[in-house]
């Protein structure tokens, strides 16, 4: 893997003293900034705004109009925190709501009219895992922990050790939802409690059993909803604050909230009127996940999605990019034949390093992704070598890849997909934050490279020239090299009509 | 696996004196009848017909009106020699050119007026395997044998040792389609040659590392191309017959052909007028596997696919079926939990049996399909435990599975697709031997094993009573059993709604 690692050493050492994360989370956004000094991360301010997107998501998935301005107007205000700051200092994620979005375009267009940053969508293990890293870097534990996050849309349970996330996974449950579910009218019934109880256990059926398989030591909870049930569970506790919470003070609570009979009569001490509607749903998912998991006891976290995400930057900045990690471990646990994998890498990241000027490939992202897409071109071939790049698509769309945004991960998944054999209109999907033109040079550039190296033999390539004008790229070989090896000429005469579909024109001169 | 060998010791075993094999391929039909005797097999009779079915192949895969009829006349000649044969003693498999037909459904139809057999359509590597096979139990080598197939429309390549294919592949590339491509004018041309060559080589570009890399120590060549060949090299050769071919001599053969310059100069002894249009492909062909390979000579087998096809029944005979040894291995390469696999499989099995009378579940590959769905429906876990449906589905789709036609692995594909979660109407494709009530049923019963062990805990699922009509089914679990697991009874209830689309009625009592 050496070859590899060489390979991404060009990626920029800058000293970056204030970074930004935003997370655009189904109840609330919530921004947080840090000064990082010497490797250390210190947080200098938090905002949490309630905007309640996963309000606004209806069944067939389609976010309203209304909740994508109510989102927007937010982002306005956040833009004033954010002036000032270096593009690659603020990070801003969206999760659950956004991912279900059929038209989270359309937020996402009216965003880039406010902030001047990218947002990234995330997927559910990839929230658990940043979750997973605020905690690890802000409570320490000896031996495993179990983290629970329960959203507005998801929960996200992770077991981890020190700094590593052993087992993630985001369950599609979050109190925003269940109160639409459950306690729509406002009515706490002991009906409603119990409906939405089983509604829980029923979501956590799958996971309960690996998940106490492998077991933890303690067991720590995150977010607004979590830390209001804490706060509230307080009450039936005499003499102490800060005990963790167990399943008897929450079923306290729920008997006081069947008690007091609808939300309009919860005036308990610590429950803000932003938090009044939601936390009936909150308190059943959470019973739910006691009941399932057999939680004894859980304290609560004051870090969560918004800081791991910082801890993430800080790591990038040092070097320690997790997704190459991710990368090389889909690469050893799909037996991808790492020579060739190099081969086709040293080929396509040096075609890469000659065109980038002239074919304009300016996004920071490229050079790395397209040094992946060469790493794990291959993990299809242990589903079948026959339709290699559809396979290695198909696994590269569907696996947890720890580090990667959906829109990366969906560039690595196009870029494999098309490695080889006729691209089809639909192999290329419409990116967001890539240009379309971009992405069709990597593909260009990744097959190229795979191409030169089918014969899988060290040193078949010989050194080439490249020529390259805006949307053509010229290659030459030595001398006499193409007539001795017809096939390979063959070859390149083919992918010169493949490239057709692409706008691109190669030439073999 | 205890447990499901045992599961499958239901399949009969009937003496059978006489079977019969029909290959229906793109360039010949051949039927081959044996009798087995004690478990050897004695070929009594072997029948070739020439149809060229791939000849009525056009572009965009469509089987012309013209080819479909005179196939369906042949098999109404062949439909004779096989009266009074057992459904269980006749077994007819297709080749390439129905593989790529996208009207093979109406070939189908047309030939099940006249033979009252079912025609399996197998994958290439099925064919390859099934070639190997017959070769294997018909020349003796020791150590590893490099067997190569020219058909009409595909060329299979094995390297096995003894009865143990290693590697399968197949190509498309056959005489038939290499006529049209490159020699259909007739005119031998050194140009033509040359081109026709050049492409065999590059399709085998991607193959022949992999093929050199294991090594052979001895070449076979099958099928009325490589006979031809075989036969008319032996002009130059002077004092004897049965010699290997090699490289050289399939070059003065071509040299021999452009002097000729067009087919119908072709006058040579051992050529028949059937042969004459197509063998300049094959000979094509055939050079370009010599070099791209690097073979030094190659000898000629009689068996083929035909007599594969015999061996394998005869094997299936003998209870030694090799689906349930894919089945293993799959199982195997993909880490399912079998425990998980085998206590779905006992659960599932025990339905099937009290329900396959009322539910006139009468296929004989019904029962074991569904106990290996059951073993494999959690490949996908490997990918993903998100969608696992979904991701075990496309596996089996598209991974080899030896033993298995394409309708029975898209079977097995179909049922772990649908095992869980809302089945949409695109989940279950219209199969031609196995008709549409009888696969929503076996689905159901996959869903009801699957989520009566979604626990997976031992000795959950208790004893229960079914009661079944026409499309419904009552289950009644131990009194007080339900009660106590008010999350099995949710999803009970959740269940008897996602089997509204199949058409089935599920009662929980």
């Amino acid at each position: 893997m050496n070859q590899h690692q060489t390979a991404f050493e060009g990626v920029a050492s800058r000293e970056v003293s204030k970074v930004a994360a935003l997370d655009i989370g189904s109840n609330s956004f919530h921004l947080v900034v840090a000064r990082i000094l010497a490797g250390s991360v210190q947080i200098v301010h938090r905002v949490k705004q309630k905007v309640r997107l996963a309000d606004g998501l209806c069944e067939d998935n389609i976010l309203s109009q209304e909740a994508i301005e109510r989102g927007v107007n937010m982002l306005k205000i956040v833009a004033h925190s954010l002036q000032g700051f270096e593009p690659d200092s603020v990070r801003i994620v969206a999760t659950h709501t956004l991912r279900k979005a059929v038209n989270a375009r359309e937020f996402l267009e009216a965003a880039k009219e406010v902030l001047p940053y990218p947002i990234e969508i995330i997927s559910g293990t990839e929230e658990a895992r940043l979750i997973y890293s605020g905690v690890a870097h802000t409570n320490h534990v000896d031996g495993k922990k179990l983290v629970v996050d329960i959203g507005g849309g998801s929960t996200e349970f992770v077991i981890g050790q020190g700094f590593d996330p052993l087992l993630c996974r985001s369950l599609q449950m979050g109190c925003v939802s269940y109160t639409q579910r459950f306690f729509k009218s406002g009515a706490l019934t002991a009906k409603a409690f119990k409906q939405a109880i089983t509604a829980a256990e029923q979501e956590l059926e799958l996971i309960e059993g690996k998940y106490r398989n492998l077991g933890w030591s303690q067991c720590i909870g995150t977010s607004g909803t979590i830390r209001t049930l804490c706060n509230l569970s307080q009450q039936f506790r005499s003499n102490s604050h800060d005990i963790p919470v167990t399943l008897k003070c929450l079923m306290q609570l729920m008997k006081q909230f069947i008690d007091a009979g609808h939300t309009d009569n919860l005036t308990l001490q610590g429950l803000s009127d932003d938090r009044r509607t939601v936390v009936a749903a909150g308190l059943a998912i959470l019973i739910g996940i006691f009941k399932a998991l057999k939680i004894e006891s859980m304290t609560f976290s004051a870090a969560a999605l918004r800081e791991g995400v910082i801890y993430q930057m800080e790591d990038e900045l040092n070097h320690a990019d997790i997704r190459g990690r991710t990368a090389s471990s889909l690469a050893t646990r799909y037996d991808v034949d790492t020579n060739q994998a190099n081969m086709v890498l040293n080929t396509t990241l040096t075609l890469f390093d000659r065109l980038c000027g002239p074919w304009k490939l300016r996004h920071r992202d490229f050079r790395s992704m397209l040094g992946w897409a060469a790493l794990l071109h291959e993990v299809g071939l242990q589903i079948n070598s026959r339709g290699v790049q559809r396979h290695s698509g198909y696994i590269l769309a569907n696996v947890d890849m720890p580090g990667f945004t959906q829109e990366q991960q969906e560039l690595l998944a196009t870029l494999v997909r098309t490695h080889r054999k006729k691209i089809r209109a639909q192999d290329v999907v419409a990116f967001f934050q890539y240009n379309s033109d971009s992405v069709k040079k990597l593909i260009a550039l990744l097959r190229l490279g795979c191409l030169l190296n089918i014969k899988r033999q060290e040193s078949f390539v010989p050194e080439f020239d490249v020529e390259a004008s805006d949307n053509s790229c010229t290659l030459r070989f030595p001398s006499g090299w193409l007539d001795e090896r017809p096939i390979m000429a063959a070859d390149l005469a083919l992918e010169v009509g493949y490239w057709q579909p692409l706008g691109l024109e190669l030439v073999i001169a």
